[in-house]
């Protein structure tokens, strides 16, 4: 008999699962179609077929110890999904409930960001580490906080959105998705660092391969190809992006004291490029009691199924802490 | 046999301590000159015998479950006082180790911010809750944070260096004794609100009675007693002031999620003074998830000896969670 954890990753247009072992080996896998379901109801039901199916599938004999899920606005507190605005199921759905109907195993709901983090240090660079953060770096800027060997929830479950931080108060005009102005995931992300692309572009003479596509066109990867073929404002984009990706993330070791942060997403991908100007943005803004203590590295699980195992390391997390009880 | 907790508040001039039963009660207390000692050997056999001698004349039978001590760079992880700036023992001082050659209680230290957040938990505004941060004004910033129910230490037990975040970035040059320009205490603390009130004399042609002191001569208190009669440009050195705390309590909120944050010290005795426009720029500045669900309050420990009471919590704090285990 294999132990397994069932990780789910509920995203806007397809929820991917997998069964992960506790070296991070995936038994069985399958996606079920997410926006196909106008109905939460019927979505769980057609996930729990799709999911028994995949489990019988495996040739090994498995023990399911837990179920974790990663969902947007996932409420570890309360195992919801809160607002979520990206999926079409509105309000506060009592996810953990609702899926307990078809099984008594554990369930544990998060966000992409927490779970990436307990992925980080069940399966990634994380491993041993008691105090460390990891920022995802997507369409928006997401982070998971960990202190003591815990996830750090705060009082509503809603602790670690880092994104949601202030750069530059009153001196920017940068709308958020949340409705304010300002926000570091207006500078940090995927579309973060376009939107900067965009005010190079406006502010410099200089000639870039990049004035040729519209802001509907363009994508990060499009300016870290541009970056690494030497377009200087491509990579003054990427300079500007880890300057003010280094001077939050000095706030948040003021906060939180870390030992690491990594860094997860696809933007992260371009290593150099957005390391380099980060770290040195960091260090010089980190107060000198923390200074060449804090590592800032890439995250270990860039891979495609990392959110499934951030979901799984959810659940392995907890099995784990309860058998040590 | 009453239980009681020593609790110690180590300051650059004097160290008070007394012995405060579970009601926060003082059972018994006296103090000894701090830096009348050049050698930490002499200055605690000093301080043991004067701890015993009060001991001795509370009339009552007491059993201490535990000592606590407050210092200014003192590390909960480590029991030891690190680089003080304000004291005269120099480096790294393993004063709990030390302690433990008088006795077998046991002993620990910690600095100041996280002392009083500590009090607060056990004898002040924030019983019962589980998530909450204490900003202690003073002559700096100081902050302790608790998360679930514990302080949060981070790696290296120096988490919670609120006052070192960095403000307004690029856009200030006003230096932080930490070498550093723009950290959130050279704009919040009595300090930093006479810094702003000269940066206010020097801007504005407005007539006010602060003219007339030195920067030597002027403390926080003068500033707040022009602003309660009325004086314009006192009033706008606390509305700036608040507008930087409320901005940066923010960002704190995004990180940890409390329930309530705590205004502790001397500044905040103005009371509406600082609140008000710090709550302004809190509310103001919050994502809407938060919004309405955080308390910004005063300490209820804002007494003359809320350190040694703070001090004193650290150890009933630890002997209630092992009585628990």
């Amino acid at each position: 008999m294999i132990k397994a954890a069932l990780g789910i990753d509920i995203g806007g247009t397809n929820t991917d699962f997998a069964f992960i072992d506790r070296d991070g080996k995936t038994l069985g896998e399958d996606r079920i179609v997410t926006n196909g379901y106008n109905e939460i109801e019927v979505f769980l039901g057609a996930l729990n077929e799709k999911v028994r199916l995949a489990c019988k599938k495996i040739p090994e004999k498995i023990e399911v110890i837990g179920i974790g899920v990663g969902a947007p606005m996932g409420n570890i507190n309360r195992g919801t999904i809160e607002h979520a605005a990206d999926l079409k199921w509105k309000g506060i759905i009592p996810l953990a409930d609702m899926m307990s109907k078809y099984t008594d195993i554990p369930i544990l709901v998060t966000n992409d960001a927490n779970a990436a983090a307990v992925g980080e240090m069940i399966f990634g660079g994380a491993r041993g580490m008691k105090n460390f953060v990891v920022i995802t770096l997507g369409t928006g800027l997401g982070s998971g906080i960990v202190t003591d060997g815990h996830l750090l929830y705060g009082q509503d479950g809603f602790a670690g959105e880092v994104g949601h931080t202030i750069v530059r108060p009153g001196r920017t005009n940068r709308e958020c998705g949340c409705g304010r102005v300002g926000c570091l995931e207006t500078y940090v992300s995927a579309t973060g660092i376009k939107r900067t692309m965009f005010k190079i572009l406006a502010d410099s003479m200089a000639d870039s391969e990049l004035r040729r596509l519209s802001f509907d066109e363009m994508t990060s990867l499009h300016i870290s190809e541009a970056a690494e073929r030497g377009d200087v404002l491509a990579i003054q984009a990427f300079d500007h992006t880890g300057e003010m990706l280094g001077l939050k993330l000095a706030d948040l070791v003021a906060h939180t004291n870390p030992e690491a942060i990594f860094l997860f997403g696809g933007l992260t991908l371009a290593k150099g490029l957005i390391m380099e100007p980060t770290i040195r943005a960091f260090e010089e803004n980190l107060l000198s009691i923390y200074k060449g203590k804090v590592k800032l590295l890439a995250s270990e699980l860039n891979s495609k199924n990392a959110a499934i195992l951030g979901a799984a390391a959810l659940a392995w997390d907890q099995y784990e802490k309860s058998e040590q009880k």
